[in-house]
């Protein structure tokens, strides 16, 4: 059985388990506070981070998400999520990189901070300045994904992909805690309320991190 | 002929330019300083960011330095960069994270921002205490790359694969800023030095970038 390393709030972690969800993987899931900087964990991943998944009988580690979801993609035939052309396959990852890098840099990385490590490890509050440019930011993202679905019927293209549960995981994290703004944006918001009730996302918008609660719309697929 | 939009000092870009090297693809350089955010190149990438790929007869664009990667390691089948078991690829794939973000957050990033951006941009001098850090955890991290050639051929395992290219990328833009201290990693030494002499880096290493100088030994086989 594969056991994923991971914390309720992590969105790289999310986007692992939307895409096993997806691709009928079982696994069970095992808590990991990245801060705590554990050493049996770094001895899995150097890096420190969350996701890492194990497969204790196999012996086989895997840390990094990407490096997570293509192993998957290569191993499990299922619901592809990284398929078509290459050129198609292409576009699935650069969306993936920016959801995981510029969305996380800007938006879901900064509200983690605030919200969520102050709170739980430094015990200091949020920095408002820092909230609202996230805020701000998250905005301007929701303004591009509106653009994409307005010209494709999934992110990436014709078919749901990667892009779109790595946008989903990252979305779903910043919308916990409190940092997107849903009006205006009714592309976006009719995508997402499409992905709220698949059964791949409805196990993660049910769990909670403790001390730091979400929105009253959080967890609704009509909000 | 494919084009790519690069400047002489990113790593991202020289990862993408060693890996066409190695599998023998043609291309064209076309320089691009995203810091200046031409729309025409923000159309090509959103992001902003440098490596793009462009082969104007197929219409065809790709973003993202992993992206370009992978697209290239599907449709070029000589010399696998990303290649053997999927338990092998994925390590691969963990190695090349690691150094893309990691060794770049750690070390090459604030480097090029201390001394190429601020300089170039801001024409503001740097500040020797971010230097100071980012030359201590370029120690450490060759401290793990001496590991790992201690207990393998090469960064990922038994072959040559694109972890030794992203690595080799990242260190070669550290080791132009003056951020390397090569003695006591007799291991990593070796490893660069025969990976200077490829036919792949040669190019590489003759580019300046204008108003930065390497120093003596950045060119060097034998440092």
């Amino acid at each position: 059985m594969w056991r994923l390393y991971q914390f309720p709030l992590c969105p790289f972690s999310r986007k692992v388990r939307l895409l096993l969800g997806e691709k009928g993987v079982g696994y069970e899931l095992e808590r990991e506070n990245p801060w705590a900087q554990r050493d049996d964990f770094l001895d899995m991943n150097p890096a420190g981070r969350t996701p890492v998944i194990e497969e204790p009988d196999k012996g086989l580690v895997i840390a990094d998400s990407r490096a997570i979801c293509e192993y998957f993609e290569e191993t499990v035939d299922s619901n592809r999520m990284i398929g078509g052309s290459s050129a198609y396959r292409a576009e699935i990852r650069r969306l993936v990189a920016w959801f995981d890098e510029q969305f996380y840099g800007d938006v879901t990385g900064p509200l983690m901070h605030e919200r969520m490590h102050k709170r739980l490890v430094h015990r200091q509050p949020p920095d408002g300045r820092v909230l609202r440019e996230a805020m701000k930011l998250a905005n301007t993202h929701l303004d591009y994904i509106d653009y994409l679905i307005d010209h494709r019927s999934w992110l990436a293209g014709s078919t749901l992909s990667l892009a779109d549960l790595a946008a989903a995981a990252q979305i779903s994290v910043a919308d916990y805690l409190g940092g997107i703004d849903w009006s205006g944006h009714e592309q976006t918001r009719a995508w997402y309320a499409m992905f709220k009730s698949r059964p791949s996302f409805r196990p993660l918008l049910s769990e909670r991190m403790e001390v730091v609660k979400p929105p009253a719309h959080y967890e609704e697929v009509d909000f």
